[in-house]
């Protein structure tokens, strides 16, 4: 993707990974004010990207703050030692970011549409926590040891019920006070193969026009006056992200009209793409086992974290 | 079933209807503070109930108010020509209470447990609602004329988010301010008649202890801060109720223990239900086609009330 | 309850301990050609009926074979490591009773209505089964080894598709061929601490009259054509029998009517239940979270036992 | 799309329609055995595609029978006049093809997964339709005049069942024996702009790889031993397609390889698609409302079409 496209502000990159690779570009130059760190696990790979400082915010569109990307391309096929293993290294980093004493109260929230396939990813990890607010407070005799505080809700979106989700969620926040949110969302990628391949756990919360819904307003510290964790998979590519890529490909094998871009190709796009107004998504055939597949891994991988007492060995048996 | 059992608390009789039959008994004698109105239908009866002052709500045990009741047995079926009828009286009678403006807003909440049946009546209404409340923000171009502003959300159960379903409401009525609220719930009986035959339409919101999923906090216009207007339908008579009406009649028939009732009967019937705490509800075993049936009548009923465009000719095409 | 009831059809009894308990009575008697063994489990307790003959058969009121039930109070709640227990004593129990060689073919079948929580275990089982059929024929690289072929299938109740069940299953038998069915059913039991706490196992298939659906027509080696394995939970218990019991319970304690049964009773029952012809079921109020943690605990068993791959360990990770 | 690649046999076009586009090509010569009407409706135009000989089938790629699409781009969006129009023209065309006597027997199948909204338009219809075989067999009495003997099945896809679809209907109609089959799909088209906006009914049944689940074997007359009437609407585009879409227009329109098409091109695509093997689909953000209109249009053109009592003005009562 070339990066005018982006910095038309047409098309938002949800993966801060993403973004940094663009900029980096072919020469793999440093981008100032973005440190990048890699780790390597036997079925993934975590890059950490800190965005330092308001240079290295502007450059890359995005909040300063660490954003975390675990790849892991067997994560898109059903294999229970992969996501055992992607679990507990979400679990780990969350742990990290998130540094929970034993009397934290956690609001999570699934955002999304639980009645569109792609854009459930968010409502059905919360389906599969663990919740016990309501045992502290009603029956904390039902409450195993090592169970921390936590609440859950998916605000729905806004075609469902005709209100923002943040004001749903500000509303709620103000009368729940917790120490901190986790927001999961369903993101969009620039790439089909980062498709239920790729997990993004953000400290600085969601931008506005982010995720597969299109987020219109930020969920973020200064919007909900507390911390907030992003937690994202991307599970589509938008169509004309795509075609995009295929003309360009073509251009370079070609070696057609190098270093310019002519506007016809644009207006190609965007005529084919008319009847939605360009609200069309890529997504695989079988997006149903892959956000089965993902929302069990992540639900997991939050359980784990938020509860000392679900650890790998035990937290399939804790998914609700 | 005997004042006693009631007047003890145990058992809340969520029908005001009921509740002032059981106060008339047998002699039929007027309740000071509260007045009956019945109308009759082709299909159907309603019956209002005015609780007037403080003495009537002691004595009703409920907020000075008016209480609607629609009954028809035939409401149990699939009928659509009956279920037009009670879906435009429904729309009518809330008219009267609702006294909207062209430019109201209001806001819709479908109460309970959308994965148990007999509770999930309220999200399945909210769900075939006529939402708009986003198109006069975002897309005014795509609202037909007669359409007022509505929004809808269905809360969740306690078990579910953890948070009372009366604090995610407030929250969310403090960002949306609606002129008025609509609160939608399935409710229990004292007679197995009752069920998927009456809906109950009330003035004064929804009290604590209501309801399938017995709502904990109250929803009403003191905690809401605006006018609460609840639907509800009851779609249970909890166990232990039948239990006694069965044991009541048998001593009626045979003439035994009159007027003194032993606690060997309560010992019993609480002994039976001990292994879920006495949480038994009984139920039809063709619940599902219940719900769907009172669904399409009832959101019919509200899209009738809050949208001049809806009306007994169209309202099945606005069912979402 | 009486046996007298039972006797005369009205009421079925599901569960085969239930009916052998009743034929013993109070004074234990032994059964004619029914065999009891009884065998202790941390958390639960198994006892195998075994009708040996004839004479066995007619006084139990069902076919020649094994009854296998698991009792555990304990599986009413969360519990995972309870659960994990449970789901690998059924496994067990299903592993001895299904002898499989390496390359049978099973077919699962999950009865009820997927839209009635009650009785919607069988589709929720078959749902998180491990299915691979398909892999063998279209895909045997994507096959780990240790699984066998298996197949599944949730057919719907007749007001669903407006065909018999066993007519439904008996074309798909004829098409697939299987070695063994498997057949998940909910079913009713005569006393509500069964609900939730009790599976049975039976090689001799499911009766018609059988499960909260009251299949119409049996599901067995005779109507099938292939061995069949059915594995019930009582989900409900009818409205009839704890109305019943109430009475009876009252009667035992105030001596009255002994020996004798005025026919005033089931007068006043069945006056109560009439609206909907009797078809009324008692079921815990939280039935949703009952039948999540059912229907993981079974299907956990189910795939343990016919997955070589699926062990205690891993098996909370199969369930799909 | 260049004829070459569908000659290749790699992309299918699902609607006749297209295919005839194709051939007739921009000089619009006739199609040698192939005939076409249209009419004008209001807001929709129907092409009557009647492919009367073994020339005309070979070259459409399909077999001799009448292929009729109702195009109407109206449609994609809810307008309860609109979607009444289209549902009383697909029953009129449906019900020229069906010539029902009284006492037909019907079987509907929804194919599709019910799991991925894209795919789930065939379960959804078939869900909204009146059923009534059972009512015939049980119930005579609960059958309103003016219905006819219906029944329904939604066989689920080879990846939940790990049977193939068309096993499962073959066992089903050798049991039912029903008169007819209606078979309804979700299609994949070669442009967005037919997605949710066009009908297409086939007395030819479905033919092996079409579909958005891409139908292993063909439910048709030969296969199942009944007429089989097909109904599908585009709900999806292939990935491939818009890519090479915008590829083409961007030739066209630079005037580049004219005539030629550079082997670049397929492998540019092929190499963008690869993580999920091709199997990408373009569909829009909001496909939940899309089905969600498309599902009651149909089912109701169908209930329609099968029951004499259901017409234009009660037919959105009668949706379930």
């Amino acid at each position: 993707m070339s990066l005018d496209l982006l910095q038309s502000g047409k098309i938002r990159l949800d993966l801060a990974l993403e973004m940094h690779d663009l900029l980096r570009g072919a020469t793999q130059q440093e981008v100032p004010g973005v440190r990048e760190d890699k780790e390597q696990f036997p079925n993934a790979t975590v890059t950490t990207i800190t965005i330092m400082n308001s240079q290295g915010a502007q450059l890359m569109n995005r909040a300063v703050g660490t954003y975390i990307t675990i790849d892991s391309p067997a994560l898109r096929y059903f294999d229970p030692a992969i996501q055992t293993e992607i679990s507990t290294i979400l679990a780990d980093k969350l742990k990290a970011l998130l540094k929970l004493s034993n009397t934290s109260t956690i609001l999570l929230v699934g955002l999304g549409n639980w009645n569109a396939t792609p854009d459930a990813l968010g409502p059905k990890i919360v389906e599969q926590s663990v919740v016990t607010r309501h045992l502290f407070t009603h029956a904390p005799e039902a409450l195993s040891p090592g169970m921390r505080n936590v609440c859950a809700i998916a605000p729905g979106v806004l075609g469902i019920t005709g209100i923002e989700t943040a004001e749903i969620l500000r509303g709620v926040v103000e009368k729940v006070r917790p120490e901190v949110m986790i927001v999961i969302d369903a993101l969009s990628a620039k790439s089909v193969d980062r498709i239920g391949s790729t997990i993004q756990i953000a400290d600085t919360g969601i931008s506005p026009g982010s995720g597969v819904g299109n987020q219109r307003q930020g969920i973020n510290q200064e919007t909900m006056g507390c911390p907030v964790i992003a937690v994202g998979v991307p599970t589509v590519v938008h169509a004309s992200i795509i075609m995009n890529e295929a003309i360009e490909k073509l251009m370079q094998e070609m070696k057609l009209f190098q270093g310019m871009r002519p506007p016809a190709v644009d207006n190609s796009i965007r005529e084919i793409l008319t009847p939605f107004e360009g609200n069309l998504t890529v997504t695989p055939k079988e997006v149903d086992s892959l956000i089965q597949n993902l929302s069990k891994t992540i639900a997991g991988g939050i359980n784990q974290a938020l509860h000392p007492q679900v650890n790998p060995d035990n937290f399939a048996m804790y998914l609700q």
